[in-house]
């Protein structure tokens, strides 16, 4: 049994903020300082050019790899870690594309975050005209998976109102007309059991900074699964994924299984600070992880629809049917979300309406709603949000 | 005029260290440890989801691009840093490619560092089978430029020998037969004189972990001269290279200038330290810098071929044509390399036969020189190399 308190702990959060945002961006793991000095200080100050071999920072993305992995349901050695989700992105819908070269159509959906698509655009644009995005309705996809079909790009879980996928559902339907599904785990990863060995998925993606707490900026991960590791033909060929990178031979030889997906030169750094958040998974049980989440979020849907009766639920109300997120559209959410921050309440905004409320019970318990709601139901209630200052509209919202 | 004691005083250099690989990877900022400290705990760590706007942490990739831009000739505002050399190499080779649609050839030489050449063999692959990478010796690149060619793809400073190519030649010769000239500045950084505009230069990259001293996985950057910064189409079309990333349209429109070459979610923690690294930057003058690399360099060959007559010189000896890096050819040369590193000289190997050494006057002066010529005439006088410890090869020599 996972215990939460034990896991709070190991978060160093603000005095008196209720941080319900670490599905943009996760909380600093108390023990990062210290794992990320100490690469400074310790191995790249002393061991200088020698910490690649000696501080094992050449192994560190698969190692990290593996640990993710774990928590998605990825078989040993599948997973590594580097680069950006987008970069990942179009890494494995090339490769699906390239293991379906008599196919042209790729499915993906409007509620994928844009990033996603516009990545498999500039792919489809680089790999000739004859290649063809359809982004359907989320409801839409099932039945747009048809025999031309290469692959489907699907992220499960949609960043605004978190509303779920069925995984296992759309990679049979795609599989059963010889399509390959690639999914994106960003609002996944960390914030619901995910199988993908058990649902057969292809390729998988994500990033490290949502409910991993990598730290912003931290690197994203890629999976390919056994059956098309060592066939899967990486189209961002970089040396860390050659056969031999060391032995600068002037012709490209993709790497065993997995590392292919290698790029270049990995970011210690960063990849320090998601180590130390990684130690703070190996204390939690996934499933325990999942219910508690879908409490959290139940107990603040009840909270906020009894005292903000102006606020829409925009997530499903059944908790299976969701990801680790709450959102209600509120014409003015914008300005009310700026009242929330001012008074400690961190969620985030998606335009044009979404209020947004990640629940990570890592750090966030039933205390920790209560008092949102509350808050919430202040800034609604007494329209604290129509002030001039909270009207300003941020770069990053 | 730069004063070198003064330079050298901001770097954390181990006792009893020779750091001669500076080329391979600098040295630790001091400032960087609280930098980097202050990221975590100040920002991160209290600002959470905030510190995208609070710290700056959005605009970083474009600051630190035009303080490097300062240090290879780039015009203000036509350089950004982000994701690994590898990507960026793609990005700016496609990009190349989309302007000149009607060409199909790209001419690089075989002294490019490998992960240029498996870079571009992957995006040309991609692009379609009437693309040909044509690698010819350094020598012949000039001859190579045909009026079939639509890019010359070339690293400045050979990563083995130092051998400079002349970018201004090149390029002018790329233009006068309508291609465009892409060129890796790897090992030109932080390490010599570089003039983007004054030559010409279409698009650049580079990386910052070796003479800029940027830390492990350090970002990399890209230049795009501003002639083609509106028009060149990118092909890793990224959200925060979108015109207006947090609109989250579903259709890509690419963001003004060089802003179109950001790609995902730039790594911060990694950004701070090497914001402290070009901290440094800012104490030197590259005529200086320069000046002073070549002395050190001249000095340390004439010191190992008067104590070694069994090395050869592997760099060009006339310091015009060198970047900042004397190699000799050694058939020992791994384990004497070993042996070197166990005395606290640090240099670095490359197959099959090469010991590299780097000069960079920020923290090596002629006494540093002087000391790693007499260890090395130990090593070699002695055949101190000649134990078996020092041939076993580790993955990253």
């Amino acid at each position: 049994m996972t215990d939460f308190a034990d896991t709070k702990a190991m978060f160093d959060l603000p005095e008196g903020v209720i941080y319900l945002d670490g599905n943009s961006l996760g909380p600093l793991p108390r023990a990062a300082k210290a794992r990320v000095a100490g690469v400074l200080t310790e191995e790249w100050g002393e061991m200088l050019i020698t910490g690649w071999n000696k501080a094992g920072w050449m192994a560190m993305p698969m190692a990290l790899g593996d640990r993710i992995g774990r928590l998605i349901g990825a078989e040993p050695g599948h997973t590594v870690v580097g680069d950006t989700l987008s970069i990942k992105v179009y890494q494995a819908l090339a490769a699906a594309l390239a293991l379906r070269p008599d196919r042209r159509v790729v499915i993906s959906d409007n509620g994928n975050f844009p990033s996603d698509l516009y990545m498999a655009t500039g792919l489809l644009k680089t790999l000739g005209e004859d290649y063809e995005l359809r982004v359907v309705d989320p409801e839409a996809v099932e039945a747009a998976i048809t025999e031309e079909v290469a692959a489907i790009m699907i992220t499960e879980v949609d960043y605004r109102s978190g509303r779920k996928h069925d995984m296992a559902a759309l990679t049979a339907r795609a599989h059963s007309v010889g399509a390959l599904a690639v999914w994106d785990l960003a609002h996944s990863a960390g914030a619901l059991p995910v199988d993908l060995a058990g649902v057969g998925a292809d390729f998988a993606v994500g990033c490290t900074y949502k409910y991993l707490n990598g730290g912003p900026g931290a690197p994203a991960f890629i999976y390919v699964a056994p059956k098309h590791a060592d066939h899967a033909p990486p189209a961002l060929s970089g040396w860390l994924g050659h056969a031999a990178p060391f032995a600068f031979d002037l012709d490209y030889r993709p790497g065993a299984g997995i590392e292919r997906m290698r790029v270049g030169t990995p970011p210690v750094i960063q990849m320090a600070a998601l180590e130390s958040a990684l130690d703070v998974w190996d204390m939690a049980d996934m499933a325990d992880v999942r219910a508690k989440s879908i409490a959290l979020c139940d107990r603040f849907i009840a909270g906020v629809e009894a005292a903000c009766p102006g606020l829409v639920l925009a997530s499903p109300r059944e908790g299976a049917e969701r990801g680790s997120q709450v959102s209600f559209r509120f014409e003015h959410g914008y300005a009310a979300m700026q009242a929330l921050i001012a008074r400690g309440v961190i969620g985030d905004f998606r335009a044009p309406d979404i209020m947004r409320f990640g629940f990570t019970p890592l750090y966030i318990n039933e205390g920790d709603v209560d008092a949102a709601v509350a808050v919430l139901a202040e800034v609604i209630g007494q329209k604290l949000w129509d002030a001039p200052e909270y009207k300003v509209r941020n770069a990053v919202t």
